[in-house]
């Protein structure tokens, strides 16, 4: 498997500290050292127009033979959001479904784009991821409220060549259920109806147990990766690039602090972009690309909590 | 790839056509010639219980590597129900996500099983489909109120021994957005959030244009059939039993009147269950599995739509 096209859509409308800080009761100095986030997008327009803006970019102009949504939240309960950004791409007939793991949405679709590759079930498959986090703040939650924020992106995969080295070296997800109601829109489904008298208005907003998490997440992140490194043979120097899912400053950092990567190993973009869910790590790749930080042959890792509490490691040779 | 077991749950709760006829303002004949609907089931508890109990029954004692949830509606919007399913199974650590294609998640999650397991990645794979098609149920559009229905269904896959022709033979999805506002639940996501001014009551509840859906499907499917028929260079008498989503009963009749199936070629339980949105193609291979209408070795055409406009085609050895 190898990546052949990567697009990004970052919102034009930006949400500072200073003008959150109104919001949610903060200063924009809490605001900053807590999460990390100085800035963050608002989008003005849908998640599937969103997500077709950087699908548009990665396809420059090539056709899949499957669209692939892998975002957090989607645009309606049905139909999925896959077939909303097929409609925004003109891509009529071609199948159309989405991958559901929260914040790890998009690498859950890269490995399954994987081996429907190697299966040769499909050719070119476009991943979309597109998030807008922003909708769903509770204001009267302040530390998650700063977190979040709006944004896309897209890749196209194929399959590499057989002189080419490109391809998912790893992969590996576990789910402690344990950790459920840590990260959570409690309404939305079939248990907490919009329309249930029983369903109150924070229901239906983001609710998050930032350090709980970090506590549950850390030791089974570092232990995940000692189990890649080992298993790959390699050592965290070998790794040229690590994406993080960008949920918070500190869940970022854990990586230098405690994974021991240096800190030009990591991509780090909270700062310009909020966590935007399952948009966060694709875009972070896209915005890593762009930067001309990734080059061809180079070993990414990429990891991250996502609800749940489900945990990924990751390996891909670009 | 083969099913090496199989679990149901029927909520106990009947809702017969006359019980619902008066919240519907139409007659319990109106309710069964319109679509077919004699009783349906209604539940008391939440999807993620229901799909633990069919998926009990499924496992019978074994562990999966990985747990896909294939529903149409999930329990809430984070975390995807996967991850109650693996709490409620109690498989802490197992990972767990969630397939979206509303009512041909299933489908969608077989094939992507098939890959994984041909690919290696996992070895036992649990797949559950779990609906309560009545809490979205809009009694001021009586056809399709009338048509949901709940329940749950589950099956174990693994890969086959080498002396097994047990497989996934043919697999073949198309999406056609152009018929993507035929079915809908416009609400609960981020463009008609739950507490936007802008979404209305019916915004949170089923909407379906069953008999245009009908016009757009019907060749198409018809289709599809020829085009498997072709490829796999069989007859429709070599095909042993068809598992068509319980859409409606026209949709179900389709297959005999223009599919040239025989009736009892057909699996037809819309009768006694409605349609129970992604469980229902399942639930229809449990109940025909346990009334023995299925062997080893038996070729089962599984088939429908799904909002999107979604039709796959799909044949397995089973």
């Amino acid at each position: 498997m190898k990546i052949t096209g990567i697009g990004l859509y970052l919102p034009p409308k930006i949400q500072t500290a200073e003008e959150l800080s109104k919001k949610i009761n903060k200063s924009a100095d809490w605001i900053i050292n807590k999460t990390g986030v100085v800035e963050r997008r608002i989008s003005d327009i849908e998640v599937d127009e969103m997500g077709a803006i950087a699908a548009k970019e990665a396809l420059n102009g090539d056709k899949p033979d499957l669209i692939l949504n892998a975002s957090g939240v989607g645009r309606q309960v049905i139909p999925d959001t896959a077939v909303f950004f097929q409609r925004e791409l003109n891509l009529e007939g071609v199948p159309s479904f989405s991958i559901q793991a929260t914040c790890l949405s998009f690498l859950v679709a890269l490995k399954t784009a994987n081996d429907f590759l190697n299966n040769g079930s499909f050719k070119k498959i476009l991943i979309i991821s597109s998030d807008k986090g922003s909708k769903g703040r509770n204001f009267n939650e302040p530390e998650s409220a700063a977190l979040l924020g709006d944004g896309a992106a897209a890749v196209l995969v194929e399959l590499s060549d057989n002189n080419e080295e490109s391809c998912l070296e790893y992969w590996k997800m576990k789910t402690y259920s344990s950790g459920a109601d840590l990260t959570e829109v409690r309404g939305g489904g079939t248990r907490l109806h919009p329309q249930d008298s029983k369903t109150i208005f924070s229901d239906n907003l983001f609710s998050m147990n930032g350090p709980q998490i970090y506590r549950l997440a850390r030791k089974k992140i570092y232990k995940m990766l000692l189990e890649m490194l080992k298993d790959q043979k390699i050592k965290t120097t070998d790794i040229d690039l690590v994406i993080p899912h960008q949920a918070s400053i500190t869940a970022i950092e854990a990586y230098i602090n405690y994974g021991k990567f240096k800190k030009e190993q990591v991509v780090n973009v909270i700062g310009k972009t909020g966590n935007c869910v399952a948009a966060s790590l694709p875009m972070s790749l896209a915005i890593a690309y762009k930067n001309n930080q990734i080059s061809k042959g180079d070993r990414i890792y990429l990891t991250g909590t996502g609800a749940g509490l489900s945990i990924i490691s990751a390996l891909i040779k670009f």
